[in-house]
């Protein structure tokens, strides 16, 4: 019997040192071994478990280091990281819980076409070929795809910029997140209704929310530090935001010393008429602009982009070096790529197609029952409706394998109520199918 | 001569209605129109400008949708957008500032081996024939990632977690702000010297830190909601935290209500003993882990895990459905195939090789003139100077193309100055070259 209640397994692929320790620190931490008790020498238990002296000192090492035991000068090896007090956590496994599988008719999720795939993949090979950088790469973004956005930004956003002035994020509320890093303390003016994860998005900062009413003009914006605006397609209720609105908005903000934030989520989307040129095209020492992917090419690359007002660009900047809370490298080279080929401009023309087709055919099914809130663009549409009607429309679609959101989840003061119903993200009879779910809901 | 100042341009591949919004938009900005104006009627511009009517109708149309003219019922179409007061953003555009070319001695750029290069490139061939999902992904990360992490932090950390408890994080700052976005608001208690990008990020929270000695053990968090720690290998002075100190951190963070936060940045990475197991092995309903693929495979990865005690699991879920703030879809399936096909674990064992001789290398340069911190792991030492000779030391690295930093920038209260030299982010020359500098600088 060895003088500690321990073994060796030789079949185990462990070193048997490692397996030791291990054995040791379980007796600590169950009680069985306490502070103060003296531990076998490393010769001695070496010889009763039949393993070389190494092994035993091997582990003895370890718990050193781990500080589970102590050595005293002459006296030999004693524990002293016992304490009894604390019970160990259950342990357990099980696979996780099954993804979720129904068909979001968001406002977010857009369609994809397979035509496109063969542009989708050359560009994850060219990441896969390429090398990565060492450590952390430049901290504002790939220079190349800077370069790359500012050129379609003028195109198709009428935003005139400098690569130097364009920062690659992580999506929307990462843009939001990091301005709000480097703006004074103080309450956020955001739209009522309005985009929900930007209203965490500042609550997680400790900020105050101020509720602008999503459709009136912006003419006070005291006290606060920011306004979170959806000019080009107000979200969730659809509206264009008018010029004398906008122009007003930025004589409001340069009074009241806020910044404007304009949040141009899917503008590329109009079915009537081109898209409107950014709010920040009017103003970029006032504005600060904020882009995404994830409504032309895809949500889960988490990718976006913000032009900065050149008053802010130092100590984001700085902010950012520190926090390296920047997208993914291989996501931004591929995105490079994507820009380069051309796909992301063919992606959004096809998808423009699609949703320009898909629209009427929402409008049609759905206007004989509820009131359009807006003009309908991007790829979802807005309805008013009374809630106890929105609610049973909405447990009528899931229930069929469908998942959309009620209004009333965007609102704070507001008191709307109704369906916002994406029709990007299914198939041509995936959203046949759930508008006629919906219709039946809506007409019994 | 037509009725407005504007032309058409046939050359310009934009439509010809667009082309005519925009000079009209423009004509407004510059105070040309005034709101009140009255524009011609579509067909006489058409007439004039020898276009079809469709066009003029199509920049009408455009102006009216963003709000810059209206029609009244009989009258005509007149300006209504028109403020004069807002200057229009000067235009310019230049090339980005080139990326900056020092070479970073810093605590967390590892190190990488030409011979893995293969295994990376297959990863992300397999991304590119891999189908991205439809709109946004499983927000606590992919489920198959997730199992195999739970089987890594098992068999590397002593971690047996459930995968259902494994979240997928953008890095450590973002798995720490989404476990403070569910906690109560309060004070978080922070080693210091510590981990700045984690500072900030509490307190970009408006939490007040609360300043913990980096090497005393933590018997005092009342009012606290959470104690941030880096138990495995003290950022930056290196400690170990000892068994003992880890029980009376349990003990006390359950006591006072708050949660501990164990960042295991760079524990696989030890070069006397085995890794030492992870605080959170001894208390997962107390513990939420925080770890990184930054360390051992690339920080450009962005992608890092958490394991969190099972009773805020609902509330971070919840937060991250609506903010969407998860890690990029094509970065999990590529480092789910990297786990899976081992070059994780071949790229940790290469560097760990690779750092074990350099840490004594490093040492027996600078220890005849600098006082070590404490122990050496990871891929980084920490050196007390005065601060003038680590200033003087920091500028000669500099001048010769290199980057590290002063240890007082990781302070707060502390009052500890020296030099953080990192050994992962180089070639064996560029860190013999540093090294010759820093020995000259020191012992001038």
């Amino acid at each position: 019997m060895p003088s500690l209640p321990v073994t060796v397994d030789r079949a185990d692929p462990r070193p048997l040192g490692i397996q030791l320790a291990d054995q040791v620190r379980r007796l600590v931490l169950a009680g069985t071994l306490v502070t103060g008790d003296r531990l076998p020498s490393t010769r001695r238990l070496a010889t009763e478990l039949g393993v070389a002296r190494s092994v035993t000192e091997q582990a003895w090492d370890q718990l050193r280091a781990e500080g589970w035991i102590e050595g005293r000068q002459g006296a030999g090896t004693f524990v002293t990281g016992g304490h009894t007090d604390v019970p160990i956590a259950p342990r357990r496994r099980r696979t996780p819980a099954p993804e979720r599988a129904l068909v979001r008719l968001d406002a977010g999720t857009p369609w994809l076409d397979a035509r496109h795939a063969a542009g989708w993949r050359r560009a994850w090979r060219e990441v896969s070929a390429a090398t990565p950088p060492r450590g952390y790469d430049d901290p504002r973004g790939l220079p190349a795809l800077r370069m790359q956005l500012a050129e379609r930004l003028g195109r198709t956003r009428g935003l005139i910029v400098d690569p130097d002035d364009v920062r690659l994020t992580a999506g929307t509320t990462a843009g939001l997140r990091h301005l709000l890093a480097v703006l004074p303390h103080g309450p956020v003016a955001m739209e009522d209704p309005g985009y929900r994860a930007a209203v965490l998005t500042v609550r997680a900062t400790g900020r105050a929310v101020v509720d602008l009413p999503a459709e009136a003009a912006i003419t006070d914006l005291a006290g606060c530090c920011a306004a979170y605006v959806t000019p080009a397609h107000q979200h969730p209720l659809g509206r264009v935001m008018p010029a004398e609105d906008r122009l007003t908005l930025l004589t409001t903000a340069r009074r009241d010393g806020a910044l404007v934030i304009e949040d141009d989520y899917d503008s590329e989307f109009r079915y009537d008429v081109a898209p409107v040129p950014a709010l920040a095209s009017l103003g970029q020492d006032t504005v600060a602009y904020l882009g995404t992917a994830s409504k032309s090419v895809a949500p889960s690359l988490r990718l976006g982009w913000m032009v900065l007002p050149s008053s802010l660009r130092a100590s984001l900047d700085r902010h950012r070096e520190v926090t390296h809370d920047a997208p993914a490298w291989p996501v931004q080279r591929a995105y490079w790529a994507l820009l380069r080929d051309g796909y992301v401009d063919a992606v959004v023309r096809s998808a423009r197609r699609i949703y320009a087709e898909r629209a009427p055919r929402v409008v049609a099914a759905l206007s004989p029952y509820a009131e359009l809130a807006g003009p309908v663009a991007g790829m979802y549409s807005t309805w008013l409706l009374p809630q106890d009607r929105a609610v049973r429309a909405r447990a009528a679609v899931r229930a069929a394998g469908f998942d959309l959101n009620l209004l009333d989840t965007y609102c704070r003061s507001a008191r709307l109520t109704g369906l916002v119903v994406g029709f990007g993200g299914a198939s041509d009879a995936q959203l046949d199918e759930a508008l006629a779910v919906l219709v039946a809901s809506l007409s019994s």
